[in-house]
C-alpha cells in the first residue's frame, strides 16, 4: 500500500513531546503525520519531521483518512476516543491503562511479544506502563533462556512519569530549596520553604526535592498503588506467565526522566552472572553496564535520551536458588512510552 | 558508682556532631564528657550538654579515666584506637565496620538484642550500619512474634551516609544545577555543567542530584557492593538467625538524611497486614503511619531529625506465601548512627 497515515493524539504532552522527536529520527515510512491535542492546543503550530504542522483539536474527523492512530492522552480522554478512533477505521495503540488488561486487547512490546500486535479483535493494540516497560526487554530476554517465576521490584522513578507536570514541579521545587544548606535536616522544613513559595498544586503528594517519596498512582485494595498492581498484571500478560508471582514498591525519587529498577528476579533455571551477560549482550535493545569494580553500571543520568533498556549490577543471589539481583534503568519517555508505541505502529504498519 | 565519664571520638564529624546533640537532650547521666578528633581539630571549641568543650587529639591518653568511650571514625581509625580504648580499660562503642563481625565482638540494638551487649570479652561492642538499623527496630518487633525467613531489600540512601561530604556535595551540585530547567534531559549533560562548576572531588561515584546512584561502598566478590553484604550479615547477626536469607541492592539517592528502604519480607507465620499494624504500634520506637489511602506513609522529609523507625505501605504479597512488603524510613545519623550508640552507652553503664 501507499505511505500510511498516521495521527498523534496527546502531542503536546511529555509523551507526545518525545513522540514527535522519535517519528522524526526514525526511518520515515509515514505519509500525513497529523498533531491532534485538546481544544486548548488547536491552532498551535509544532515540529514533526522537520516541518510545521498545526494542531487539531480530538474530534471524530481527525482520523478520516488515518491508519494508525497513537493515543498518548489521559486515561479518560482515551476510554472515550480511542474507540472512535478504531471505529472509523484507524488501528489505535494505546500508552494509556485503560485496555491493557482486556482480555481481547494485546498488550505489546515488540521485542517480546510482538506476533500478539497481530490478534487485535477491537482494532487497539495497548502499550505497557512505563515502569513495566523500563524493565521488559531485559526480562524477556532472561524469562526466553531461564523461565522467570518470581519477580521482587522496587523502582525509583522519575518525575516525568506524572507527564509535563512532574518536571516542571522539581524543578520549581529545586530552584525554591537551592542556596540554602540546611534544608532536609529537620523534619517538615522543606514543606515550609514550598509552602511559602510555590503553589501547593503539585503532581506529587509530598515534596520531591530531597525527597522521595513510596507512592506512584491511585488506591487499591490491600494498601497497593495502582503502579504495583500494574506493574504485576502487565508482566504477566506481556511476558505469558499468567501465575509468575510479582512484589512491588513503587517510589517516586528527584530524577527528572528515567526510571530505574532494583529487580530481584528468580528463573525456574540456574542462571550464573556470566550466562545473563551472555543473554543480556545478545539482546539487541540491552545495553549491558556491568563492570562495578571498575564503577560502571546505569544511573539516570547517564541514561537519559537514549533508546536501549540499561542493565547492571547484576549479582547471583548469595541465599535464593536460580535468583539474580540487579538494576536496570530505561527512558521512562523513550522505550517506557514513546519508543514503545512507535515500534508497535511500524511493526503494524509493515503488515498493512 | 559515681557518673560515668564518656568520650565521643570523632566528635566533630556528622555522627559526631548527631551523637553531641543526643547526649546533650537525653537524661543526662554522665560525668566528664570528653571531646575528640584528629590533630586537625584539636583545640577547636565545641558545644556539648550546653557547655563549651575543647576537642583534644586522638591519643592514649584520651581515655585516662573514661568509662565508655564511642568512636564515630573510619573505618582504619576505629581499627587503630577501639582496641587502645579497650585496653586502657574503657569500654569502647565502636561505629565503624571493623569489629561488627568478630565473633567475639556483640553487635547490638538495644530495642532487639539488649542482652549481647553484656557478653563482650574483648571490651568492644559494635553497632550496626545504618542502612541496616534503618529497619531492625521494625524487623526485630516482627520477627519476635512471626519469625522471619527471607529478606529482600532495596535502598533509598541518603548523602550524610557518606559523612560530612555527602550533604556538601549534594547542596553543591544542587546550587550549581538550580535555574537551568533542561538539566536531566540529555545523555551526561548534568556531568558536563558540574565539571565546569565544581572540582571532581565528590564523595559519589556518579552526580548525585536529579540521580540516583546504585553502588555504597567498596567491591566485593560477586559484584556486591560492601554496604549490600553488611545488610546480610549484620542482619544475620542481630537478629540472631544464622542462615537468614537475604538480598539486598543498596542505591544512594539525592536525600540529605534519613534512610528509606522498600523491604519484602517473608515469614514463618501467615501475618496480615492488621497483625503487622498491631505489633508495630505496640513497638515502643517504632512509628506506624500507614495510611495511604488518605496519603500516610513516611517520605524522609518528615522523618528527619526524629528518633524512631517510621513504617508504611505494608501490604500483605499477593503471590507470596507469610509475605508483607513494606516501606520503612529512619534517620541514618540518628537511630542509624549516634542515637543506637548513645542508648547502647545508656545500656552499659546503667550496670557498670
Ligand atoms: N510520562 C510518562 O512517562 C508516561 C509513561 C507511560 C504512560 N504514560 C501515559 O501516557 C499518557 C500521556 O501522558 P503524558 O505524561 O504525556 O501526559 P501530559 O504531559 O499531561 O500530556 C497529556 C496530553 O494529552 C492531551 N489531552 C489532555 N486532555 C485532552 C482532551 N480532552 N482531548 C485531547 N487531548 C487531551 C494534552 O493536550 P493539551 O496539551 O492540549 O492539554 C497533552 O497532549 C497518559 O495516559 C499517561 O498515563 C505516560
Ligand atoms: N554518616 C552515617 O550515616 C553513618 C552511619 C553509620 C555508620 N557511619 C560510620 O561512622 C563513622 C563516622 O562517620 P561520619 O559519617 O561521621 O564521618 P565524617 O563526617 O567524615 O567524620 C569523621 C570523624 O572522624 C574523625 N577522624 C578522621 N580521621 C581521624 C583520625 N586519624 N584521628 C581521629 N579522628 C579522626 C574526624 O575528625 P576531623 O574532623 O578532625 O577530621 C571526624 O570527627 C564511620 O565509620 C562511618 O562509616 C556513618
Amino acid at each position: 500500500m501507499s505511505r500510511p497515515n498516521l495521527a498523534l493524539i496527546g502531542a503536546t504532552g511529555a509523551v507526545g513531546t518525545v513522540m514527535r522527536d522519535i517519528v522524526s529520527t526514525r526511518d520515515d515510512i509515514w505519509g500525513e503525520i497529523r498533531l491532534v491535542a485538546s481544544p486548548r492546543s488547536a491552532g498551535k503550530t509544532l515540529k514533526v519531521r522537520g516541518e510545521d504542522v498545526v494542531v487539531q483539536a480530538l474530534a471524530p474527523e481527525v482520523f478520516d483518512g488515518i491508519d494508525i492512530a497513537i493515543f498518548d492522552v489521559p486515561d479518560e480522554v482515551a476510554a472515550e476516543w480511542v474507540p472512535v478512533a478504531a471505529a472509523r477505521g484507524a488501528i489505535a495503540i494505546d500508552k494509556s491503562g485503560t485496555f491493557r488488561m482486556e482480555p481481547d486487547v494485546p498488550l505489546v512490546v515488540p521485542e517480546v511479544n510482538p506476533q500478539d500486535a497481530r490478534q487485535r479483535p477491537r482494532g487497539i493494540i495497548s502499550t505497557p506502563n512505563c515502569t513495566t516497560l523500563s524493565m521488559m526487554a531485559a526480562m524477556g530476554a532472561l524469562h526466553a533462556v531461564y523461565g522467570l517465576k518470581e519477580l521482587v521490584v522496587a523502582s525509583y522513578q522519575a518525575v516525568s512519569g506524572a507527564g509535563v507536570a512532574g518536571p516542571a514541579r522539581l524543578y520549581d521545587e529545586v530552584e525554591a530549596l537551592a542556596g540554602d544548606r540546611s534544608v532536609g535536616q529537620t523534619a517538615g522544613d522543606v514543606r515550609k520553604v514550598l509552602a511559602n513559595k510555590l503553589s501547593d498544586d503539585s503532581p506529587f503528594p509530598a515534596p520531591i526535592a530531597f525527597n522521595v517519596v513510596p507512592w506512584a498512582g491511585s488506591y487499591k485494595d490491600g494498601g497497593w498503588a495502582s503502579e504495583e498492581v500494574k506493574l504485576r498484571n502487565e508482566s504477566r500478560k506481556i511476558l505469558g506467565i499468567p501465575d509468575l508471582k510479582v512484589s512491588a514498591t513503587c517510589v517516586r525519587v528527584p530524577v527528572v526522566t528515567t526510571h530505574s529498577l532494583a529487580v530481584h528476579a528468580r528463573f525456574e533455571r540456574d542462571v550464573t552472572v556470566a550466562d545473563a551477560h551472555r543473554v543480556l549482550e545478545a539482546a539487541p535493545t540491552v545495553v549491558l553496564m556491568d563492570d562495578p569494580a571498575n564503577g560502571v553500571y546505569p544511573t539516570p543520568l547517564d541514561v537519559v535520551g537514549n533508546d536501549p533498556t540499561y542493565v547492571g549490577r547484576i549479582r547471583q543471589a548469595f541465599d535464593f536458588p536460580n535468583t539474580l539481583d540487579l538494576f536496570v534503568c530505561g527512558d521512562n519517555l523513550r522505550k517506557g512510552a514513546a519508543l514503545n508505541a512507535a515500534e508497535i505502529a511500524e511493526l503494524v504498519a509493515r503488515e498493512l
